[in-house]
């Protein structure tokens, strides 16, 4: 059967770890495997080339940061190749050019159009370990090199998984899968041994970070099973699969995300297309919203809050400035000392009180709730930063998501 | 004009020099130009690729090693362009597939057999300066990265300009240009304006390191006008081009060359086929042959000496010992411990006695010669490596080379 094995930077952080990682690609190629294995950079590597970039230009064109970052993953690569040889296989590694990951053309964060993965089954055919960069592919109309942005290997990954119909993508990392809560924050947090496709992508887009979401969506669309592990342990991780074939768990687990800052527009009016107006202006600056809660209004206005990622703060600040007299908007507050809790689970919606319980443990935790958010598989808070660790064990308390072991991560 | 400029990974050794060097290019875009720039890994970058596959393959497989190798011309690439980009330009860089540098399939030393440049060209018409990856190509049968062996940008660039039609290719180095001999052995070596494409292929092949030999092969091949010169200064260098537009110096330089070992093989049999079977086996064994010395015969056998690389010399002599039964030879001697020193110059064939000059000077220096060799611009000759110095300020004092100005070296 064909597998496809996607290894994270912190799995070939170093030579050693190469060929450690070497050492389970080859064991899956002698059990019979044809063997596609997605790579991302060493360790830091990006973020020292990204460093290097930013002492020559404070925005460095994106066509050429692209091409920078893209050595990363070609030294992992190659290092890897060599290392499989040492175990006595031969492993051809392909750059996303070469493995025919083609993009849109839109630099440090392209989406994959379409796959064509000849030479990799022609190099599988020929018995070769198939060894591809992650991250990057090629625009199809400039010929130019793109990458997935931050993550992106494993949408790579998944989408190789889906183009060659392999029958499992197993996605190493440095936690041995996805748990109940962060262990770092409840640290009785229990690893989930099965979830689905959706609750994946409710988790991912909460905040947990062992899954990209762009790699969730594809891997959901096209069928893709999933199997989050570590590359530290040979334990089985958690399984990412449709629905039916799993234990039905009615909450998955408590993710939160300290990356967003909350804003608040006050006095908005009341009226048709003003929020349509607010949020086509920060679309277009491509600032990304992620909770957006608006109250019915009392006196003709209305006050409206949204989080977007920090860093875009200052920006969308600026933006609702110019704003602020076109449509006659009150005072605006950005605030960036806040954390996003989320309570996810696929049985959520059949099984009412879900979110009272949650609000209660929260209460009974002294900790206050600012903005409130749900979907049919998921429920999100907004409290002070400075809570959120005790938001987190508080609902994961609530739920008894505590397993018996403690968990695994390096 | 089109021009081609060629840095060393000196020249962009860090995000400083980078910046220098923008300007640089900026300036020669300023002036009217179309520039062409190809660039070299930074520093020892390509040193310390080298070392980590080491640390993971004893014998690193070629094609890995060179998609390894690759990665360095790719980051230093896309530094620069960002740092012409803060120049107030726009700059486009290519990997050498991109720019259309197509090789054969020997990896890491692979030879260039087209050049398709039309990214360039477009490029080019679209006001951009174009960068590209020294010392790479992709292979017409496999399509897979290929590197031309070290000092290959040398290469890239001269081929660039041949097949671009180039008015003009810029060598820029650690160096001010091509010395009468080297600075560091003769401190009052004065530096050449201008050399035939000719004197700088015995020169570069003599052991001068500022020109790589086949990138001269090349630029003569295909009557590319070169200038040498340093990075670090606005001083005009050396010019390489055909004869007749230059000073015709009689002499140019004493080169010299310590990375070669002597082998002697003793009573090889006077007859027919037997040196052949010899430099044969060599060739086959991939060792390059440089100086090859046989005298007449005295009884019927002879003594055959060659310099080959130093590395290659363990290799050589259990490839002779295996022969010495089948043909059958006598003592088979390898010494590593000497120096090969040349006197280049154009005019040489029409002055007799530079020879005899050359050998009383070393005499009077008390310098024993070991072998000798000439063409019809070159004399050399093989001493004891620690009187390499003594023997090129000797040269180069009998030939009056000495200059007014100090060398700028750094």
């Amino acid at each position: 059967m064909i597998v496809v094995q996607k290894y994270g930077g912190s799995s070939v952080a170093d030579t050693d770890r190469i060929i450690k990682v070497a050492e389970r690609i080859t064991a899956a190629k002698r059990a019979g495997n044809d063997v596609v294995v997605v790579v991302s950079a060493m360790g830091k590597s990006t973020d020292r080339l990204t460093q290097q970039a930013l002492e020559i230009a404070a925005v460095p064109p994106a066509r050429e940061l692209d091409m920078l970052l893209t050595a990363g993953e070609r030294i992992s690569m190659a290092l890897l190749a060599m290392a499989i040889g040492e175990e006595g296989f031969t492993a051809r590694s392909f750059t996303g050019s070469q493995a025919g990951i083609i993009t849109d053309a839109a630099h440090g964060k392209a989406r994959i159009i379409d796959i064509t993965p000849g030479r990799i089954t022609d190099a599988l055919a020929e018995g070769h370990i198939v060894i591809v960069a992650g991250f990057q592919g090629v625009s199809r109309e400039s010929k130019d090199i793109t990458t997935l942005g931050r993550g992106g290997s494993d949408t790579t990954a998944v989408a190789l998984a889906g183009a060659l119909d392999a029958d499992l993508c197993e996605i190493y990392t440095d936690v041995d899968g996805v748990y109940t809560a962060d262990p770092r924050l409840a640290p009785k947090a229990r690893r989930l041994e099965a979830v689905t496709h959706e609750e994946m992508l409710e988790l991912a887009a909460s905040g947990a970070k062992v899954l990209q979401v762009r790699a969730v969506e594809y891997a959901r669309n096209h069928g893709v099973r999933l199997h989050v592990r570590s590359s530290f342990s040979h334990q089985d991780g958690t399984w990412v699969e449709k629905d039916g074939t799993m234990e039905q768990a009615i909450i998955s687990g408590v993710a939160h995300d300290t990356s967003e800052g909350k804003l608040v527009v006050r006095g908005v009016p009341d009226k048709p297309g003003v929020a349509a107006r607010i949020f086509t202006g920060l679309a277009d600056a491509n600032i990304n919203v992620d909770m957006i809660v608006q109250n019915v209004s009392a006196d003709g206005t209305t006050d409206v809050s949204f989080t977007v990622p920090v860093a875009d703060g200052p920006r969308a600040l600026a933006l609702l400035e110019e704003l602020r007299a076109e449509v006659g908007l009150g005072e605006i507050v950005f605030d960036d000392d806040i954390a996003k809790v989320s309570l996810v689970g696929a049985g959520m919606k059949t099984h009412p009180g879900v979110a009272a319980t949650m609000f209660a443990a929260l209460s009974a935790a002294g900790v206050n709730i600012e903005m409130i958010s749900t979907s049919t598989i998921r429920v999100s808070v907004i409290v002070r930063r400075e809570h959120v660790e005790r938001a987190v064990q508080a609902v994961h308390d609530a739920f008894e998501l505590d397993g018996e072991q403690t968990a695994v991560v390096r």
